[in-house]
């Protein structure tokens, strides 16, 4: 047998029992979240409304370099962590690579993929705060099965707009949910007015997460004891999810490694941001200085092809403006497989460390990452999500690099969750009428075009 | 945070290097298998044209008690194995119950089920004979799934038998094996003669594991290369779904427990023998008593209201005799949703064994299983497999038992399995359209009309 294991799953002592919060190594900072109406950088105050006080709190966090995790969450983390680092022998084998490659597995959960880890604090902080109802939205559905879970543990009543094409191609998404009896409506819908605006401009849209996020904002707040809350993109997700990073990096450290090349699939940010938090300030703090990789879908290519600018996070012009790579609000991508990656924007802290020359980044096409998807199931025996193959196809390329130049690297890529939700996208790859779509740069454009204007910030 | 962790799962060193094979243990052995046109036992050789030659020794081998588990096998474990023991404290929480509740959990890989334990072995032993074709049959599409994981890793061809309600109602089954590239063919089919038999006999039928059984053993005798496997039922997968008992009692030594009831679901019986293996084997040696309790649904009874008789294994009397408990192989159970469980037999192993009053054996009702699924789910976050529950049921009333009596046993159940699939049930369950369906005492009969008369052993 092999000296370092196939799986390692740390002990519950072994555990973190506190998230890292990147911002607090980061030389400058992600520009403020303005104010929509005043165009100041939001106080916590103003974000009350719309979250829970101590989510505002660390939302705005830019010091506090390590936030413990309250007891109630460590318990409920518990029931399915630690996650494994999974060294991937048969893979490395198959593609007679010299490189080792290491991939950390978020998907052994119900809700398929890691957004459970943020799930399950935004719940804990929401319901300690006496509030009654949750509202969000979901793309691929994990998000959304995901928080009705924590909803369902901690007693909250919870509201989700699943982005209509995903409902459609997904209808056992929506079965799962209500499992943990969340109500679930396709976005756009017409129980909000946002709903309504987007469908009477655009009748026929397939929905984005940018309109299913100003239907779950509206209605959290026209609601009582209500508040949104969000999957990705936002500072206090990425804290959440930085369990990913730092139980990966104390496993690497266990089995005496550490990883030359991260590599994470990059939507929103959520799993790529907190997979790469401890490496990322290794590389802020100078103690070490691995390449980080985010990998986007061409058909939504925000850091690739994006605009560094302010927006809004969602298509009704509801939310706080970020700063952030961006499509535009209005950019509404094609309805191709990679679900939980159709986001217009990225993470205002990603952006900026990818602005910053902190990261790197590329855009795959749908079918060359199926096919990674379909060749990884077969050496490792797990069926990933197509978000996470995006990942996938990234680590096989660097591998075959390796191979061609002889280097024995060692990759760690996020394996964010799996695909018994995708088989109507494994199907259509599998008799070959996946369709590829790479959006023209007049499309680019007709999406820049709704960016915001904002005197003496932004022309 | 408890002492006891929530999940243990053991190191590489700590898991089973030897499968346990019960029958060494058994004060009497279950009755031979009859070669169906000679009527003696059968040898070895006779077994040669279905199965190959060390599954064919396994099949008889009533005297080695610990088989070593090859090399090739164990590097395939250790993908996806260990599964964790877990404690489920929420659970026991919820249910106020001073019970300790454990389960063994074997949902953690793609086939998502404790399926794959066998499929690897099946494969690998027919792979070293130089075999380049498997032939199958599924129920509800687990033990599909993981054959074909098994024979992608180990380049062999696959033919898979689905019953057709199951692949009618899971469509994505037959993806997710796709992607492993089997071929699957809804079965009763044409492409058979027993399947035609069948199908001119009932048109309308919606098929069965004995149907399905007997084309792929046909399809197997008549094709080059080729053998069957099978998922449940054998001996030889009784030995090696002994894993999942094994690593069971290991790590509940590690803990400092000893289960005092040990509850399985029961269809063919693979997951029952193997999680009771090595606590039958105290029972049988006097050094512990468990209560060891099947658990079957009422809608296909074996256990709790078959024959003891002497029975094919298969709807087209193709294969060898058997002694087990058996509702006919001509029982064509109601298409109700626990399709991993629509057998119309049970393990001799198994059904020795309750016969000699070494295990007891409930049934249950399909809805009073949803229940325990949903209940389940939402405080343990796993969402099971419709098979799994039936035992989730059982312990949850054992666990209530304990609440009355005030009595803090420790219960082990075995969570055989994930429900990703069976989204279309738990809807139906949700919906409250969901049909309960026990046969009558007539409909019975008539299946028992089917057991052959056998001149000198049955009449």
């Amino acid at each position: 047998m092999p000296k370092i294991p196939h799986r390692l799953y740390l002990t519950e002592d072994q555990m973190p029992r506190q998230w890292y919060n990147l911002r607090a190594d980061m030389k400058e900072q992600p520009d403020p979240m303005l104010n929509p109406q005043t165009l100041k950088p939001v106080t916590e105050q103003d974000l009350y409304p719309i979250f829970c006080e101590e989510l505002a709190h660390q939302e705005l966090d830019e010091t506090n370099r390590y936030i413990d995790i309250p007891e109630e969450i460590l318990e409920e983390y518990m029931i399915y962590r630690p996650s494994p680092l999974i060294r991937a022998y048969n893979l490395e084998k198959s593609l007679d690579t010299p490189a080792k490659i290491y991939y950390k597995f978020e998907g052994n959960n119900t809700s398929g993929s890691h957004k459970l880890n943020s799930a399950i604090a935004q719940a804990y902080y929401a319901k300690k705060q006496g509030i009654k109802r949750l509202t969000t939205e979901t793309g691929a559905g994990q998000w959304g099965t995901a928080l009705a879970e924590a909803c369902s543990y901690f007693g909250l009543e919870l509201d989700v707009f699943q982005v209509k094409c995903s409902y459609e191609q997904k209808p056992f998404r929506r079965a799962i949910m209500e499992v943990f009896d969340a109500n679930v409506t396709p976005s756009p819908s017409m129980t909000t007015e946002a709903g309504r605006k987007i469908l009477a401009e655009n009748p026929d849209t397939t929905g984005s997460l940018g309109c299913a996020i100003s239907e779950a904002v509206e209605k959290a707040l026209t609601t009582e004891s209500c508040r949104y809350v969000l999957g990705s993109v936002l500072n206090q997700v990425l804290l959440h999810q930085s369990i990913i990073g730092l139980e990966s990096k104390t496993a690497m450290e266990i089995l005496g490694e550490y990883p030359d090349i991260v590599i994470g699939c990059a939507g929103g940010g959520s799993n790529l941001g907190g997979l790469i938090a401890p490496f990322m300030q290794d590389k802020l703090t100078g103690k070490a200085n691995p390449k980080i990789l985010a990998v986007e879908p061409a058909s939504c290519p925000s850091l690739t092809r994006g605009k560094y600018a302010y927006d809004f996070c969602d298509t009704g012009k509801v939310t706080p403006l970020a700063r952030m790579y961006t499509l535009g609000a209005g950019f509404i991508p094609a309805a191709n497989h990679a679900g939980g990656l159709r986001y217009h924007g990225m993470s205002p802290i990603l952006s900026k460390l990818y602005h910053d020359g902190y990261m790197q980044a590329i855009s795959v096409q749908q079918t060359d990452v199926f096919d990674a998807a379909v060749y990884f199931a077969q050496k490792e025996t797990i069926l990933p999500a197509p978000e996470s193959a995006h990942a996938i196809r990234a680590a096989i390329d660097e591998a075959i690099k390796c191979r061609e130049a002889g280097e024995a690297k060692t990759i760690l890529f996020g394996l964010t969750g799996t695909g018994y939700f995708d088989m109507t996208a494994y199907s259509s790859h599998r008799a070959k009428t996946m369709q590829n779509y790479i959006p023209t740069d007049e499309e680019l454009e007709k999406g820049f075009k709704s960016l915001p204007k904002i005197k003496g910030i932004q022309k």
